[in-house]
């Protein structure tokens, strides 16, 4: 039925491009957008095109900028610049700024090293992160990947490159999360949390 | 961090109003959008807008058609215009037609009645339906609404709306799927393959 309403097809098709719209649900956001009216559908491009127009990647340390305003972190001199803390999107970097006790700056690396994926380390924004050690004056640097097997890899990747340089190259601890009890917790994390046991 | 740029705020603002984004995977949509092109923004939003323009409802049956073009279904001669299977939406009706074993008909519905979801009678096509039954020559009305409690209250509601027509009103066999095992089974859908069996 879809190949006799190209309309439809065409809309299904530019969907599925989309990531994490699991098939299931794609009709069902199909009918959100069919169902919307005109006034709202142009808001909602407005918001994509918006998006193109006005923001761009700070060329220091990759995260989102408004266009026409510097790095809201590179150029602030409340934070810390020689601290980096390197994370794999802004997403994650999101969550660091949400603990609200974090008070250096930031380098995204646009995500993670990974051959079954085809992204290679030069896909990521590594070059410019140890550029930005060797010219800038940064004592310390924390690698602060996700604890996957591709992330762990990454940060060891981007450690070794770093092992001539002087800077101090940091990761984050492990261990059991806030307010977890042991019994909850997989055999992994409670070996991790066991062997890099911190004096009380 | 999101309220200093507020382009980037308003796209996961917009993001957050269509269906079925688990918040996890907002922000890797939102990622998709930052990095797509403007070419390919423009084509997204383009196949968005396409369907306000060139969509239309049929007053007949509530499908989907192209604007300039009769349904696919109620103006062809080749299906049983006597025969009306009654859907929840365009998405189940796809489903039925993936069968190629349904000569008839469709109507669909837009939902089902769920009072707490604020959605009653009259926010369907529930009141067309009757009057189509009234006004053509229609022989049978399948019910095909979803197996889920809101489906079947949904499905009741109209067989009594249309008790006192001469239509006659059945709905899709429950029982075991094809290739099921009754082991994997649960204990309803055995009970209702049992009580509902047929002649071999």
């Amino acid at each position: 039925m879809l190949q006799e309403l190209p309309t439809l097809a065409q809309l299904i098709k530019t969907l599925q491009q989309v990531p994490y719209l699991a098939s299931k649900n794609l009709y069902r956001v199909a009918t959100y957008f069919l169902r919307m009216d005109a006034a709202k559908a142009e808001q909602f491009c407005h918001a994509i095109q918006e998006v193109k127009e006005k923001l761009r990647q700070c060329e220091t340390c990759f995260c989102w900028r408004e266009k026409e305003k510097p790095c809201l972190f590179c150029s602030s001199s409340k934070r810390d610049q020689t601290l980096v803390c390197v994370v794999e999107s802004w997403h994650e970097l999101l969550v660091i700024e949400k603990t609200q006790g974090y008070g250096g700056v930031y380098h995204v690396l646009g995500g993670v090293i990974s051959p079954l994926e085809g992204i290679n380390s030069d896909d990521l924004t590594i070059e410019p992160l140890i550029q930005r050690v060797a010219d800038k004056n940064i004592k310390e640097i924390i690698l602060a990947t996700n604890q996957t097997p591709e992330g762990e890899a990454t940060a060891a990747f981007i450690a070794r490159k770093l092992k001539d340089s002087k800077v101090i190259v940091s990761c984050l601890a492990r261990g059991l999360p806030v307010g977890s009890s042991l019994e909850a917790m997989d055999r992994l994390t409670v070996y991790k949390a066991l062997s890099e046991r911190r004096p009380f």
